[in-house]
């Protein structure tokens, strides 16, 4: 286990629960006015003058959602921060505070909760968050990590998933497929490495997949992005499970329907190539595969002028009315039912 | 185990994390026009308009912080959310939203959610509070509750544990102490059962206390009866650890001492008669029982005549300067340092 590996151990109990917590957080700073209070009262103090508030949550599990074999604990604690900033810009919003509550069994020392925090802070900085409270406990068994993210927005730019219209287009930001990808590359070193411990991956030609599944970014610059090309979204939600999930969640939540064009959903070359060596559908991963945390959105057909350009953004498809239901148009040309087959919560990887 | 006892039991697999989210929230009404979306996009959105937001979260986790053995679920849910709750009144705020997340192990059946919702239905319809958002997902062992709080006041009502000043007098809500012995009296019948498992508890001569453990209110009342007796607390803290350390850190935060009374302390009749059963010393168990869930606070001695006659409230000492220290003045009128014993989340119970 990648905790064990480090030389110094301090044993938990040593600090108790407020200096853990106070230890743990010394060095964050406050970047935010709205932040009135921030840790080391009974709540934080918060303000946002003139100013909707969005509030996700998210609650990761240790041998459910991450896998610490392979997860460094710096890189955990920043994937899970980014997991819910995701939300808080699939709202179109902006993202302002977070709160980190941690249950964790005595197997871990000290040392190994300074590298969960270090990720934690990095993001903090990254992408400019302030830590305003949280929790530190035990639990008997593994790691569970409980995040909560406030973000801010005035009230006409906040964006839900219910307001798509028939004939919007469907936009997705980057790429998708590429963090489960990088999931099957470490599952399948995992198993090499139980086999021969003496094993060295060489991980390097999967540089890009590995990295979106263990460091995820979130998609903090696309409200800015379409603030500058006067682009108001009709409709958003963000890619943690697969494109269709998300595709079917989007449709059932703006009662419409949806033409997804296979032939434009957009792959990283080392996605296509991974899924070959794999023997898998690039297809069928980009819509069932999850955790790209990339941002789904629609758009009025009259704003397509001003982001056709634009690198970050593919239109893959877009709205039809309810009745018409989802579809995948096959490069074949084949209309096929969308089906939700994202990455279920509840059937653990392992 | 008490989640056992249902004779009917659904699968969680059978729902999926979107069906089970849906299903148990699907009653849940929302009762303040400051939640403008609840449950069901990526976030929740919320407007407090002039008012200053409160946030404040919690981490439960099963054989730390509660024990299903003599704790029913739907106990258990209400609980969860005082806990969270006690900590925005404890900021002298109102109380407005929640979101819950749980992780939870297959072992639990569908219809032991449903109890555990229905506690905390029940929770939000008694202190009218909205959920507006969670997680749910698997666990490999116990049940994980993480509920984050939100609660808003105008800036000028918010009340931190900072600005308790020398001579202020140091106010206690209701009793304490009751809650901890609740728990030596479950504990023990706990070990009764273990015996013999045909023994049938009577815990009716416990019925306080019990109560006061599994079935804790927090002091939504206070912030109006202040109000109504025109008492603007200065500093105020919720006794969720021992009083003695709530007292600490309500000293270190504001940079005073404290004189406490010993022969103030407010006590319930059956806490006493408990203490002298069990031959514990009823100071040392209010002093660092912990979740009583009562609030602590100071005011100015000129309002001390709008206080005094209230059954709700209990002058237990005063500040000092912060060089005097923090001390119990005992019935023998001997003094004391204030040590804090209050039950340490990283030392399990069990």
């Amino acid at each position: 286990m990648l905790e064990d590996k480090d030389p110094q151990r301090t044993a938990l109990s040593e600090l108790g629960e407020f200096g853990l917590i106070a230890h743990l957080t010394e060095h964050f700073k406050i970047a935010h006015s709205s932040t009135i209070k921030g840790i080391g009262d009974d709540a934080a103090i918060l303000e946002f003058d003139k100013q909707q508030l969005v509030i996700t949550t998210d609650l990761l599990v240790e041998g459910v959602h991450f896998d610490l074999s392979y997860m460094p604990l710096k890189h955990l604690g920043y994937k899970a921060v980014m997991v819910n900033l995701s939300d808080v810009y699939a709202m179109n919003a902006s993202a302002s505070q977070i709160t980190v509550s941690i249950a964790v069994s005595n197997r871990f020392p000290l040392e190994a909760l300074e590298d969960l925090y270090a990720g934690i802070q990095t993001a903090c900085i990254n992408y400019k968050v302030d830590l305003v409270g949280g929790d530190t406990t035990s639990s008997n068994t593994g790691l569970v990590i409980s995040i909560t993210a406030v973000g801010h927005a005035v009230a006409k730019e906040i964006t839900t998933r219910a307001t798509a219209k028939p004939n919007d287009l469907l936009v997705v930001t980057g790429d998708i497929g590429a963090a489960y990808m990088g999931y099957q590359v470490l599952e399948r070193e995992k198993q090499v490495f139980a086999v021969n411990p003496n094993n060295q991956p060489d991980l390097e030609p999967y540089s890009y997949i590995v990295e979106r599944q263990l460091k995820p970014e979130a998609r903090k610059d696309i409200k800015p992005l379409l603030a500058q090309l006067d682009v108001h979204p009709t409709s958003m939600i963000d890619i943690s499970d697969g494109l269709s999930s998300e595709i079917l969640h989007l449709c059932k939540a703006s009662e419409v329907g949806c033409n997804l064009f296979e032939d434009k959903i957009p792959l990283d070359p080392q996605v296509i190539q991974v899924c070959e060596e794999f023997e898998l559908d690039s297809t069928t991963i980009a819509l069932s595969g999850g955790e790209d945390y990339e941002l789904l959105f629609t758009i009025s057909q009259d704003d397509y002028p001003k982001i056709k350009a634009n690198p970050n953004l593919t239109v893959i498809g877009h709205m039809t009315e309810e009745k018409e239901g989802a579809h995948l148009i096959t490069r074949a040309n084949t209309k096929i039912p969308l089906i939700a087959r994202g990455w279920n919560a509840l059937d653990p990887k392992e």
